[in-house]
């Protein structure tokens, strides 16, 4: 279905996940994506497993509704290429370390010459300024040295990732708000400018409230482990069958709560009262409360306390997917790939009831709309086929 | 500094934590937001500690930058506020249950009779449609079911919480992206819509990776622990003074890379030669590898080993604020709180070069802009009075 971004074009260099992630947001909204890729040389995440029909399935999720073109950007005929499509596109993303689009001729005060309107969006570990901007960076270590693996896992244990790589994804996601954000802007000044996102400062944004709490009080806050800081029970219990998180059991709600997890004596001990109490006399409350919701499965206390708490069941990913609501909503989609087998993959969690947008269609092949592209930046078959043939450009192979 | 949204303004509904931090970031892009409060009543989250300066600093760290009017919603005169206001926003934003809105009378098929181009954004655990869309949740509740906190800790240990709340913020971050879709997409067909993000919705989202691997392959991940899969050395190793985490260990550095841990009897070692290698064989490693780390400080690897792979400390938040790349990308920022003292709190990670924004000031006292803002609404100074005479709506405290 078309999305809000029908019609906005955009020039791609991103590869491996952050950039990929980002610009997938604005593909699902509806923008037209010419993904390029290195003439001779897969993008990494083509060769990141598992593979299944022919196909990474990592990079087919992230990569789902774009095109691709096939380009040796070393070549002075792929230049002239991408300065004819500079100036045909609304966005240029990309996520090289910083120095290298300007190596290339491709740095955003050289195409700003070309197309003043153009939103230049790059995303990297560090940022484009600052001591560390030459540094490289992967999901494990902007989890750490952004704060967050200190606050993941259990007191006294070992730090943990957070279990997906919200590192990337979450720099993917604020370069999708900052291209966004620029082009409402345009609409106005008819201008572009440079976005520069780095994902330890997405980190630092997504550390909010340890940031204030830590300036303002000088506390700095170990792992949260499986439960609330400050209400109690406000967490993960293990239940017959897996566990159960629960929150928001209210002071008058918790005789009834007692009652129905059958912990009577519960009710009348006073350690426990309030939810001061229970979270102060926590080593003591969590051993009955273990025991307790030992005995029901998951749906016999969702189904059991639903009225009084809010509970919901700690899905693994199979879980998830057999989910009602996660089903309801639109979250899973099937995809064709290239071999005809289709695959499944997460849908957009961004519902917009005039222009609702999704993933536009498969991850394409490499090279499989170079000879489209390539026309979009003027050139005749004859023209597609001698780029070709000088291996500045590449087809998807028949 | 004007932001790329100036101009824009939001009438702001919402409350807690998903709600406030999608519309932080619009603020912080300069949009002006009229943040609604209960009269009589304060946001929960002004009740929620710890309190610096007066104020409480979870609220603080989210409503930066925004503007208070407290009214009385249920109301009539309330309902005549809103919808004059309703006539003069481009966007409003609401967080409360599913129906909520309509009990009011603010709904989206009510208010876009009066403003056609309005974006009405609704954020909340489940959405608007589906089986649960009248459940309520919570951060917890989320990760819990959306999947992460099944991928989150340590094998054969308990699960563990993403250590920063990714389940409210997630929601917040999508909420955003939808607002400034349909902003764009209203720059060329003068009409708003409905953006309606459920906090379930946007984990999908961010589980896509394990979502394609087991929809096309069977695979239920476990926790991640603290290293990568696929990939060894990729993880978090203890050293003297603290833990590091250290990645893209390539096998052509391996030699060298042993050297400098001072192991040079694992250069020769088969079963270590390559990625594959290592990775199967992690459980031999491990020792050796946490014992090599223990004889040197954070700072010490960092030097010796920088050119040979990628290294970071394992920060907690004093060590991220305390960073010269957080310092010198502006991510920490001093605001005034409305008794004269400062906070510090995380900046933009929006890094955008002509139109920089950031966070626009303060959070406000409750009813701060109540008279500015009914002002908005057509009301001269004797009708504001009215209004406060009647109790429908209430001033700061002087």
């Amino acid at each position: 279905m078309p999305g809000p971004l029908s019609g906005i074009k955009v020039l791609d260099f991103t590869w491996a996940l952050a950039g990929p992630y980002g610009v997938m947001i604005l593909a699902d909204m509806g923008a037209e994506v010419w993904k390029i890729e290195t003439a001779g040389q897969n993008e990494t995440r083509r060769g990141q497993g598992p593979y299944v029909h022919g196909v990474s399935t990592y990079f087919f999720s992230v990569n789902r509704g774009k095109k691709s073109i096939m380009l040796d950007l070393k070549a002075p005929e792929a230049k002239e290429v991408i300065y004819s499509l500079v100036r045909d596109v609304d966005v240029l993303t990309e996520n090289f370390s910083p120095g290298t689009m300007a190596k290339l001729g491709f740095d955003y005060e050289t195409l700003r010459q070309i197309n003043p309107a153009l939103v230049y969006a790059s995303t990297s570990g560090f940022g484009h300024s600052g001591p560390y901007r030459s540094r490289g960076a992967v999901d494990a270590i902007v989890q750490g040295m952004g704060g967050v693996m200190s606050m993941t896992g259990h007191d006294g244990g070992p730090p943990a990732r957070a279990g997906y790589s919200i590192g990337d994804m979450a720099g993917g996601m604020y370069t999708a708000i900052g291209v966004l954000s620029a082009l409402v802007e345009r609409s106005k000044s008819g201008l572009g400018q440079h976005v520069d996102v780095a994902m330890l400062d997405c980190q630092v944004a997504l550390m909010e409230n340890a940031i204030v709490r830590y300036t303002s009080t000088g506390e700095v806050p170990g792992p949260v482990g499986l439960r609330h800081p400050l209400a109690t029970p406000h967490q993960a219990l293990p239940a017959k069958d897996g566990w159960v998180v629960l929150a928001n059991v209210k002071d008058h709600n918790w005789a009834m709560f007692c009652a129905l997890i059958g912990c009577d004596e519960l009710v009348t001990d006073e350690r426990f009262a309030t939810n001061a109490g229970r979270t102060k006399n926590y080593p003591e409350l969590e051993p009955i409360l273990f025991n307790a919701f030992r005995q029901k499965t998951q749906a016999e206390w969702q189904e059991q306390l639903s009225d009084f708490c809010l509970i919901g069941p700690l899905n693994t990913v199979d879980k998830v997917v057999a989910d009602p609501q996660v089903n309801a909503r639109g979250m899973l989609v099937d995809l064709p790939t290239w071999t005809g087998a289709s695959l499944k993959v997460s849908g957009t969690p961004v519902k917009l009831s005039r222009t609702p947008g999704g993933p536009q269609g498969g991850a394409p092949r490499p090279g499989q709309h170079t000879a489209e592209i390539l026309g979009r930046a003027g050139l005749d078959a004859d023209g597609v086929a001698a780029l070709i043939a000088k291996g500045v450009a590449a087809d998807a192979p028949q």
